[in-house]
């Protein structure tokens, strides 16, 4: 309800057309769901294809299961992430055509092709180990309706493997870095592309790696300039934030 | 040097116009200046008004002093970022025309004016103890040739003075939250827009605030999508990534 | 032992009633076990329908079931916490009346009714993973006789959630606000409303989380005035402060 | 503006005893300013007396100065926290009728008397070392309308000093504990009176103590129940909640 | 080897009564197994009764059986700490006399008895769940042959029920306090007896006790003097530590 | 008052000499002053020389001026720790027989002299910088009466001066083993000597120290049996149980 | 690719024996593989005997079999660190000729002998408990080809079995030093010898422990010239850098 | 003492050449004095031109003058860390040759040249305010004898400026690393030479650094192999350390 809805609202008062009693109904209204935030809520809903997503952790197979039933009755794409093989065998019941990612520990169900923006997001993963959460940010990003590109084990130690994908890296709008341990890898991305990098920790190692903090710590602190952070492990939240920034 | 240069060079040395000597000195070079991280520095001083930036903490005035003289003699704009007052007063002896930020703690000389997105940053702080960093976010995303809306004072316990800016924020092609203590306000900000937020813990506070580690750790743990963080009163970062984004 | 009971006794000794070793005795009875906290231990008990509480963790399911046995010989209303499904089984033989709460892991035996004040008090959580704690809170405070208004899932990411039900929040007399992650929620009701609001910092999350860290430490530092904290997952300890402040 | 207001605004409307532009500018000011949220606000500014709260910390004498001189101009009580002497000096150029409280690190203006409970609010510190804190709680409490009770240097150590003390803090309706180093003095207080303990951390000792974190982990982990914890050091966060409580 | 057994040798030498090699390769051992701090163990061992010890933890079953199995040859009593009950069926094949402390995790074979001092040492525990480090400490302290006096469940949240114990705490002559979450009741105890206090915080609780960090600080920063601590759950040391005191 | 007295008391009530009044009032004062905590302290005032302690951080010189000028009124010793050069100054007005000792921060009045123990106590300091806190253990102990022997600079890294020393160690009653950085000296001592050691961590230190982390860590968790731990630089806790335990 | 192979392709250019399309691919392999940084590794593998290592924590057993049947077919030296006995297992089948090392959780495979150093590395281990991180030093550095001296449980509380191998360790060329709990052992090794100490910290322990912090804090603060330090529980590292060491 | 000497003592006994008691206070000395780690101190002061070593920090700059002018009158050259300007005016009064190193807060006195290796040690800092710790290193190898070559302001951030001085770093037989923030380039040193890599954190930085923290952790977690971490800042140990390994 904007400026002049107001107005027409009032002047339908003056000149009778509208009871005070309705209009004042219409104006509490106003004042509890169409606040701006709401607006905002409604219009992502309101645009097709644009997913709609389930944090499985904490959530046991049968919520999961009656979640994705509910949604797979609109025709917004779904992703859920952090499932166990258990919620996957559940979502099927309901939900035959949803794909499970393995190594990203994601479901996701495609209902409608959301319009992709020509450039892409470089996904780059510092070692093996740290492949699952660099596919939750991959397969986020792609159900979010953008291309991505893959780089795996390229970590700083042999620094020449990063080199040969240098073309690669170079040519994506946005980067997500996975790293755990020293978590070392966004700064030396930070200082090669002329492009934001989201870096992604992840509590990949042992000892004074203390479940991320090491990588964590390193990537706040990183020279580079153009890094930010999300949290230890949150590939979703890397792949969301690359697929706004992408869109921009 | 790309790929066409490197055929033109060997074919200067097939047809005896380049002697094999001066070509080999050119590739030496090659090897060691025009990797691709190099072209990139380069080309960011090549692009005028490109500022050069200082890291004042840690240096001498002098120092400071003496870079700045250097600087000056070249046709970029400068940022030097956490000085003293000292240091202002020797960088004046040699630039007088240098511009002091007192809040922003931050000199800024502005020697040619860079192309502007017409989108602008908003800058949010949640107190005005917050002031410093975001005033560094501001002018730092300034000086790179950006329009920037100042918010202040919206603190999350007092929610409804975020609500009215709020207009100003949804404008805004990219958002930095400044926030201290909890350091809330990001996650409420994330919730209330569509583009990235670049979440600025400060070390404002006192006890359980532990030098700034609430507001990180809350930060980082933000429910709202598109949230990313930057280091502890780190508003140069910021306010350079908010720059780059903005000119995706 | 009050002040007049002392003053006759001494009368007594003095008219020769009492003998001055039998005096004696009952005084070194006196200052050990009728200090004034002693008292009030007594006066709890002989209160009907206070209800008695027991901290399953770290207890056997024998354990739990044998305490259970003995207070049930008695009148007042029951409490155990953190119980598993092993002990509500064990329990269940010796007191089929008892009632098992699943989700706040909680045994409830209901043998009185205690004097309910006419105001509620309100236990709101900020997500589905935070319901456990938040059920814990519930059922403590509605055992020792409060009415108890859930609210459940409005997390600041989607703030207008909140304020649908900002009519229920300002209505109670006292807040519960269970929040995980970066747990600031209780600073958004903080600033809502006029009323004390009891932050429980679950340790629902991961990463950045450590457990809980983030959220108690975004609690402690809440801008918000009239915010208190109690331990990590202490739902109990929530709902009993809510329903001492309920009955002022 | 409540719902009657809203009735008569459009009812006016209707008759054209308004006009509906002026309507229109005062439910623009109703979006704005009287969302129920900020109505809290304005309730706090009208009721006569409701003090209004500066924190000092990170502000200048000069600015602690302006905002007391444009509070002076107005009918509410001021409260200044964590003022310097030097601040002392500023503000009383504006207002010389503003006492200072040098332990508290306080400055009041008593302009009108709030109505008091008749009940009163115990305010019990550990130590000598720890009462900046507690005088800061107190002046709080008492600058909001509230008697309190001081009771001072009962320390854990010498538990007898307490026990002195126990009649007063029994007759008190809700307690304020300070204490540092181990914090163990509201778990006593706690089990010894069955009202609201609000324990303060102070940041008072040395070593283990790491800047209050003793103390706090202490209180949160408190085995007593009807205890909640407050930031390390914040006094004022303390009395302001106990006068929220002796309100009820 | 003490100074007279040295003089001997020499002697034995001169009246060549002894060959120069022989009392070389003596020498030779001394030089290894008589350092003074080696006299030490040989002395410990020299002891009719005194225990010797396992740390059964990081042991493997087998390990831990052949380990007694060995000691069983010899004359002094034995204690194993931190064992399984899978630990405890593989050394009872090899020592059926060997007794288990199912509470303590702990295993005894007494084969002898030390000389008892005539005082007491006092175990005591703040509650339930801290018994088995309090198990562990009162089982160390009888096997080195001291008399022990249990006191249990006289956490400071109820403190009435310590004063009932207090002429049993003042009686011992060593006090061993036991106790998790917040840790206090070594300084209670500590500021009611005149006898030294080795605190032993405990790993039990939740949320912000951190693994028993809670207790750790508590204890290290008490405000009473005459008490130390050991680490947490190291109810061996505690017990060790309380012997050599009650032996001094 | 001791139960004769109370006998005495309650035979005088009965044959008149005494009001019930009166008596009622000595009675009052009794479960005030005289329970059997508060014994202790009236027992420790009353054996003369027993010295008083003022912990001087935190106060300001005329209060620590104050509290000696009132205890120089008594018969007692008096000991002040952690004082500053102003303290003294301030103290030598009203007290001109105190001894300032410089490096252990403390002032002493030596009043009356203490019946001494034959054992002594060695204080063990592992570098010259670790001096001030050792010497506030070792003047503690001197002034509660007992013999001190110092041993300084005898740290692990050349441990051959730990061995020169080793005789003076063995003679001493308890050791009190003072170290900075890694702690490592009272797990040597404790293997050492079969007599208790107090483990005191230092400051002292740089880097991964972190204010004496590192030093309070390795002693809790030193492998040597017989070690217990006082707070970092706390020499007078370390004094005073070591004075205790010389006394048992 | 060096200065001479460069000069030979440009004269072969200029002299048409190569085409410059051939030139050009050669020079582009040049600037991707042929970095200084690439050189090493290519150096490395053509060393024969250089083992190639795997950190089998993270992968499937079926990863581990397929990455060790690749490196089968070549002639090196091979390592797997981290493995389980199901790894183990997966990998006979593949490779029958693979040593299992259980203590040290290693695999081997050693299909040439490496020239051997004359000097020898002593890996020295304070406890027990710290074999399974002594082996997977020791077994990596036989596997690099070093001769080795384990010097096990050697702790400082029992010091005079570490001067029972005073010799052995002095002969020496390398230590490695692996500790938990206070980690002091490698300061005590470190003023005792003259060559370099390599100190790991383990995570074995409990309490104040914490997963190992406190023998790294330790040995990170160690007083004792000569001391470095890797990552808690690196036992391969460790190997790693004293095998560099021992063949400088 | 070795075995011929004993045996000759021994025999020198059986002859009556040696009374006993002479013998035995020979043998009683040789159990303090002439243990293997007390000859290993000797040696290295009868090297000529060994350095002798002073740790500045928290000594008073009296007590550093009086240990140089002791120092002075022997034949070693000597170094010390941590001096304040004021400690060097007071050591030039008595030992005027003393040169003052002030970026590296040293002093060294030459009084002696030590016999250099031929091959060099490389000091590596990342940024120009690591410059303090490195030239504390490089000061320290120099004193001690060894060549250095300083390679400043290669952070990863810039990565093509250390390849820049790739040759360089190539040709040290040691590599000393010093970088405070993310401390990822050890890393990058590591993968790129096959020489040992001496870490140093420095506490250099702001926010998430946490005093040098993630530099700490991040070394610690290094992913390349052959690098090993001192203490944070602790310049002196990597270069006494790289001089050890540079003279193997």
């Amino acid at each position: 309800m904007n400026q002049d809805d107001l107005l027409r609202l009032l002047e339908e008062v003056k000149n009778g057309r509208l009871e005070t009693d309705e209009a004042l109904q219409m104006l509490k209204d106003f004042t509890v769901k169409d606040l701006g935030f709401a607006r905002l809520d409604t219009h992502r809903e309101l645009r097709t294809g644009y997913p709609e997503v389930i944090f499985g952790q904490g959530k046991t197979p049968e919520q999961v299961k009656e979640i994705i039933r509910y949604m797979n009755t609109r025709d917004h794409n779904i992703l859920a992430t952090r499932v166990t093989e258990e919620m996957v065998r559940a979502v099927k019941e309901v939900c035959p055509q949803a794909v499970y990612h393995p190594q990203a520990r994601a479901i996701t169900v495609q209902k409608t092709h959301m319009k992709s923006p020509d450039t892409c997001i470089a996904v780059i993963a510092a070692g093996t180990s740290d492949m699952p959460v660099a596919e939750e940010a991959a397969v986020t990003a792609e159900i979010f309706g953008n291309k991505v590109e893959r780089i795996i084990d390229v970590g700083v130690a042999g620094i020449h493997r990063l080199y040969d994908k240098i073309e690669d890296i170079r040519k994506a709008r946005v980067n997500i870095v996975v790293a755990g341990m020293e978590g070392a890898l966004p700064s030396i991305v930070g200082g090669l592309v002329d492009k934001p990098v989201i870096a992604v920790p992840t509590s990949v190692g042992y000892g004074a790696n203390f479940g991320g903090l090491s990588a964590l710590l390193g990537m706040l602190t990183s020279c580079a300039s153009g890094v930010c952070v999300v949290n230890i492990d949150n590939g979703f939240g890397a792949g969301f934030l690359a697929s706004m920034m992408n869109k921009m």
